[in-house]
């Protein structure tokens, strides 16, 4: 990513739209994750990034906008969706819950990931707006493609008995470092965590009888 | 709780040391939960209480240890040894984990509970040293009474199964607001949870042939 300075008249020479977008973002990202959402500012964003605020909010309307875009995580609808191609009988065979569990440790284990993630739980523990986007977020995407699969009665609470875990188990290791949670490898994570997983996906969470 | 304003010499009138301390920690709890530890400072919760600063240094030290006096929760460790003692069976006859999640989700219901225990939660996400306090006082609350009955080998590891599964459902129906597990009955998330926490207590968490 190229550095660009400008002490004078930063709109004036305007640079080129991807570019300032990108630096733009990085900066964002890098300070949300340090800050949280609620102590970082678009004027601090812009200085970092080398360009004037305006430009910021030329590109992205609001600091709020300006999160939703640098949080943007990778396509965990994808990955998922593309799991599932992969392996279509997955969830109802009873290894959809390891499968899940393993795309969340893989996807976290990249430090490109894992920073901003972080400081979106971060930012949604302080701040209920960030809370509210986290959640919004966290429902678009694994609403989207894996809850249409799901028994239809009860998918939107075996959703959220899925984030629940999901959330606790980041938490556990990487905000509240709970040993030997917080160093188990990712095999021992996915054996410990995937049946959980599995249940509350496609097992009985609702009742005696089950469905 | 008495207001003991002193806007003079306030240490000069030191009232009794039983009701000061009550107040210094009803705002620290205030506080702490309102405004997370790094950005609550001992002067503004003795300024809430109504007493001199140097009364608070004087019965708890440091903003530290104040923290850690004004999120004393209930003795978690004391209400699972009674529900043992009337249930010893419990844990290998599979009624632990739903014992254990009545106890959680009962617990927290009291606002008196809740609101410092979310202060924690937030404070520990942004301050490591909150942090390692939360995971200090769920090591020795938690560990203390219910590892000791644990197959040995896992122990640990089992606590901290149930510690990401218990903070990840508090993190969705408090911080996050995901519903409908965030508006679903006791009993619907003691079903739902129950299960999870019985299998990390005493199932196979560790591979695939067990203990």
């Amino acid at each position: 990513m190229t550095e660009e300075q400008g002490a004078g008249r930063r709109l004036g020479r305007r640079p080129g739209g991807t570019t300032t977008r990108s630096a733009i973002l990085a900066s964002a990202r890098t300070l949300f994750a340090e800050q949280g959402y609620d102590r970082t500012g678009v004027r601090e964003i812009a200085a970092k990034a080398g360009v004037d605020p305006a430009l910021v909010h030329h590109f992205f309307g609001s600091k709020e906008q300006l999160f939703i875009a640098a949080m943007r995580l990778p396509n965990i609808p994808d990955l998922v969706a593309q799991a599932l191609a992969q392996d279509p009988e997955a969830l109802m065979q009873g290894r959809l819950g390891e499968l899940l569990a393993r795309l969340v440790l893989t996807v976290w284990e990249d430090k490109a990931v894992q920073r901003p993630a972080l400081g979106l739980l971060r930012s949604a523990v302080t701040h209920p707006r960030a809370a509210a986007m986290l959640r919004d977020f966290a429902r678009e995407a694994i609403l989207a493609r894996i809850a249409t699969q799901l028994p239809a009665p009860d998918r939107e609470l075996r959703v959220s008995l899925v984030a629940s875990q999901v959330v606790g188990l980041l938490m556990a290791r990487h905000v509240l470092h709970l040993e030997p949670l917080a160093s188990a490898s990712t095999d021992e994570v996915v054996r410990a965590i995937g049946p959980t997983l599995q249940r509350y996906l496609a097992g009985d969470v609702c009742g005696e009888g089950g469905f």
